[in-house]
């Protein structure tokens, strides 16, 4: 048996999220791919992901591991599963790995984006990988918001804890932009985009929820500050909806 | 009655075209806004566009014509239109027209965008909107054939006439250029973007699949313009797919 490493894109609109459920009935991410490898010859491989993603977010570097006996190149691996994966899914890169590899455990930071259409009209080309927002953000209040994340913290006002009961994490890099883009037709979009050595469950869509509440002038910089010392979940906004979220990358 | 004007955003994936067919069975972008105008209290009305789109193809700036007696102001409409459309078609504007305007008859250019997502991988998060050609493409050799299409020509190798036989058109702008871009990773898109006076069926379509090849380097762009001035469909390359094409704006 060989160990895998691969990184994964997909489009989590289908999905009820990454993590194959105790109940078969909900398609996901993880039993997609673990049903691909079947049909390619590698029946009963279990497939580890670097961390759930919740049901309709996106990735765009999902990493994840797995071990079969697989007797031709990674290349050709590589191949079979791209064309047999479905088009929401695909395999942007596969190599082997040491056999104590664990995409979960040797994480060094994980990075999000959320992605927010912020024009007056929703727009059908956007609808499937950004929040429409239809009043106008301030990204620049919104970012002197989101700068406050930087450092170790206790986010217990954003998430709630995933294994154990520590809501502390390292925040390594916390930003939020804006940008008019072409080519259809100058379309703005709003970036929130974080990188931490860990994520509460629903950490990212709670900080986003809370900063759309700056980002429309109904809460300050500060304000969004003292929500975040408070660590009590009750004082934040509602978690944004999944369908703008993307996990873009892990580093390890 | 009272003519009104409107420019439509679609995501083309799941019709069959903008124009209704003959055979009800096909869902289409104007049945699908007719039976919108019925649900609102405006049944029997016709929806006419400034074009058809093909099948797959989208739109961020399609301008359609119909008559109404709404008896609620404009901006009521657009509302109504917008809570009642589907998830894949929006009203971006709306407003009270002349009784003899017609979309298709005062038109003075039309802009057309294609999208290339050209990295080695297919990535799920581009594929409805991106044509995938993993092989990388030469942009600089790509505009050098682009910008000979400039100008007023016979575009006979590219495309078949709409109505009539006549297939000169006047090529306002013709530009193709590429961008990495964050944030999902640095993902390299190639655009093709295209401004005339009219197109003829599949004209877009004929150019892209013809500058493909001049950016795989199996033409130079003294060929692209030798196949150009032939005026013969058979020496042009088979029309790219249509979900990478985009009706972008359409000028009056």
């Amino acid at each position: 048996m060989t160990r895998y490493r691969a990184t994964l894109s997909y489009d989590g609109t289908d999905y009820h999220g990454f993590q194959r459920q105790a109940a078969e009935h909900e398609p996901t991410v993880q039993g997609e791919v673990e049903r691909t490898l079947a049909k390619i010859g590698q029946p009963g491989v279990t497939v580890v992901g670097s961390g759930r993603t919740d049901a309709g977010v996106h990735a765009a570097g999902q990493v994840i591991a797995f071990e079969t006996d697989w007797r031709h190149s990674p290349a050709d691996l590589y191949r079979a599963l791209n064309a047999t994966l479905p088009a929401d899914i695909a395999v942007l890169e596969i190599a082997k790995a040491a056999s104590d590899f664990h995409p979960r455990y040797s994480v060094v930071s994980r990075e999000y984006v959320y992605t927010i259409y912020n024009m007056p009209v929703r727009h059908p080309l956007y609808r499937r990988y950004a929040l429409h927002v239809p009043e106008p953000l301030d990204e620049a209040a919104m970012n002197a918001a989101t700068v406050r994340l930087v450092g170790e913290h206790d986010f217990a006002a954003f998430g709630l804890p995933t294994v154990g009961a520590a809501t502390v994490r390292r925040m390594v890099r916390a930003e939020c932009r804006a940008e008019t883009r072409s080519p259809h037709g100058g379309a703005r979009f709003v970036w929130v985009e974080l990188e931490a050595n860990g994520f509460l469950y629903r950490m990212v869509r709670g900080i986003v929820g809370t900063l759309l509440a700056v980002g429309r002038g109904a809460m300050t910089p500060e304000q969004f500050g003292a929500v975040f010392e408070s660590r009590d979940r009750s004082r934040a906004e509602a978690p944004a909806p999944p369908h703008g979220l993307c996990l873009v990358q892990v580093k390890y």
